[in-house]
């Protein structure tokens, strides 16, 4: 099982170390937060400086996994340039097109693909990582027609090795789908819990069940949110004009007849997909790594909503969900 | 204790019947739903025609409670006026104005002060309603400049009985807070299941909790959301175009300058206030329900985010948050 080098400690790399480590691969880390570092290491964890944590993932051949927030992925790229410009790299942030940009530019020679696992809390930090944060969750990784087949495989592999499955998608597929699903909620929650706000103390004293959970996000650190939504800007741009129109519509409907009908009935149907797609069955489905065209039939996989969860020698074992 | 009549047996409607007889008085309903009835009558509870029920409640001055969409509520106000037109009325549905319009219309003799637990669940029918539905929550009962005392003491009694607190407002004050904090969440959360289901299988399949917090609500029924949306119009016209103005600012910065620092800032602060409120200590007032200008007292006591938490004679003991 291949060793893996996770750069940044915080509530995803530090959840990375430990469900690697869980699965019996050699792990260290490293990080430029001292509580983070003191906290890994007091729980019996290999942390070393950053630069001697890529000079050993050189050496033993290790997967690096970026794990540092968006604005700091630079200044680690070009570490890993200096002292590891070979290495199989993933990371693990929330956008992938100006993570994959940030390597062509500064680590080009690195055999990357791209990652991100789809779980979370509104906690940060060490303190908050855990064994068991991807387990049953969907993780991204990059499969653009660029992509080396082995690097993919390396991150998929460490993902699986996580507990969760394996979503292969393009880079601006995937950042136009998290612009939808993740960046946008949390700018919504941030319009209603301002809006909330400034009804005052009496609006806040009657706020139930349906205002809690829709700004339950804005719980989390802003500076977190910030980096998340602004480096998706394009396509978080393109999810804000497509509820700006929606919101519009709905104002023109309830202004004009009163009714808010296609509003809510579309709302309720596309709940209800989300609802109808983790209920549906699945057909299964063999992707083999040494094919000519593998990398169109795992984005197929991904554009369909399927996932591989699992290997067997060259072949991936995708599950598609039944219609 | 005063009786009750209950009209309309669905969640809200047949858990205050279960509560006000948990709590120890003779309680009677009535509904034009069939399965409820059946329901109800199986659970033990005494089930009338509409008519007779109200018959019952005015022989034995009991509060009569509307607990019908309000679509129905002229319908049985008519009936109230026929048979029992001088009763106690109070009601439980989510707008304030409408209702207390219909009363004028329809009922105008009937001693009413309108009322709206803040507590609910995605599911409908007497099959969901509990006697613990309401404990601990916020219960609204209307002080407007012309409600009668003893209206708004038989209401309150019902809601302190039920394990809720009440909130004194006026409708106005009431059906502009609950636009803020209950119909908006409900059309950004039409909004955002949309764009995700936009998004097509890929982006469902990468929900994580932020979309599934965002869109919760949406698992409710379509006819009820809309009842509850559409009948509060003004004043969701209003919270609307305040959502749209901010997230519209949040399109402008993020597209100018690329940050949503203002919008996340003010949604965490808002949310913020809300735990605050929340965790604050409180102040204790005591109202005296025979002095002259009790309700300009009991609306104050809403405006600043307080409540009633239970009555000793002819005081009403609030708490309202500390600073």
């Amino acid at each position: 099982m291949r060793s893996v080098c996770v750069i940044g400690l915080g509530l995803i790399g530090g959840s990375v170390l430990r469900a690697a480590a869980a699965a019996g691969r050699t792990v260290w880390g490293a990080t430029g937060s001292a509580a983070d570092s003191d906290a890994a290491a007091a729980d019996g964890y290999t942390v070393a400086a950053v630069a001697d944590a890529l000079k050993r993932a050189a050496d033993e051949d290790a997967l690096v996994v970026l794990a540092v927030p968006l604005p700091a992925v630079d200044q680690v790229l070009r570490q890993v340039a200096d002292v590891a410009p070979h290495c199989l790299l993933t990371d693990v942030v929330s956008v992938k097109g100006p993570v994959a940009d940030a390597v062509a530019r500064h680590a080009p020679e690195a055999r990357f693909a791209g990652g991100h696992p789809m779980a979370g809390t509104s906690a940060s930090g060490w303190s908050a990582s855990s064994t068991d944060l991807f387990r049953g969750a969907a993780w991204v990784v990059v499969a653009d027609d660029d992509t080396e087949v082995a690097a993919w495989r390396a991150a998929a592999d460490l993902a699986i090795d996580c507990g969760a499955h394996v979503v292969p998608v393009t880079a601006d597929e995937h950042d136009a789908a998290v612009a939808r699903i993740s960046h946008l909620p949390h700018v919504l929650a941030a319009v209603l819990a301002s809006c909330g706000a400034d009804g005052g103390p009496l609006a806040l004293a009657l706020a139930a069940g349906s205002f809690g959970d829709g700004t339950r996000v804005m719980g989390s650190r802003p500076e977190l949110v910030l980096a998340m939504c602004e480096g998706n800007r394009p396509a978080l741009l393109g999810a804000v004009d497509d509820a700006l129109g929606k919101l519009g519509a709905a104002r023109g409907a309830l202004a004009s007849t009163g009714s808010l009908g296609a509003t809510i009935r579309a709302g309720h149907s596309g709940r209800a997909r989300l609802a109808e797609l983790r209920a549906a069955g699945t057909t299964r489905v063999i992707v083999d790594l040494t094919d000519r065209d593998v990398i169109d039939e795992l984005q197929s996989v991904g554009a369909q909503g399927g996932r591989v969860v699992a290997f067997e020698g060259d072949l991936a074992i995708a599950e598609i969900p039944a219609d």
